[in-house]
């Protein structure tokens, strides 16, 4: 199992937050995505580390960036 | 035809305007819904006057407030 905490910017809501937890859910491997609207921090879980460009898609895609 | 502007608050993003308008827009005789996110404003047009009341049900229903 693999951890990793991103820092998305942009989200103002909880609508905001489902729609990274939606995106970045569907990416192969991730089990977990827990997101702190007040921090912008986002918590994935996979099996297997996930590529960072992966992730940035996901977030792309749902409306937002990462910070980093 | 009656058209009618209310103020919401609480509305941070177009996940909250297609929110409010999503209720709204469900609200019997209903026939346009438009949402300024700067202002709040909310400008309903039905076939008959919409009753206030249910306005704000169905705003608060989606998560936000009536203005006044």
């Amino acid at each position: 199992m693999a951890t990793n905490t991103y820092t998305v910017t942009g989200m103002t809501c909880e609508h905001c937050v489902g729609a990274v937890r939606g995106e970045v859910g569907r990416i192969p491997g991730v089990t977990d995505v827990r997101v702190d609207l007040s921090t912008g921090e986002v918590t994935v879980t996979s099996e297997q580390p996930v590529d960072i460009e992966a992730v940035r898609a996901s977030v792309d895609e749902a409306g937002y960036e990462l910070a980093s």
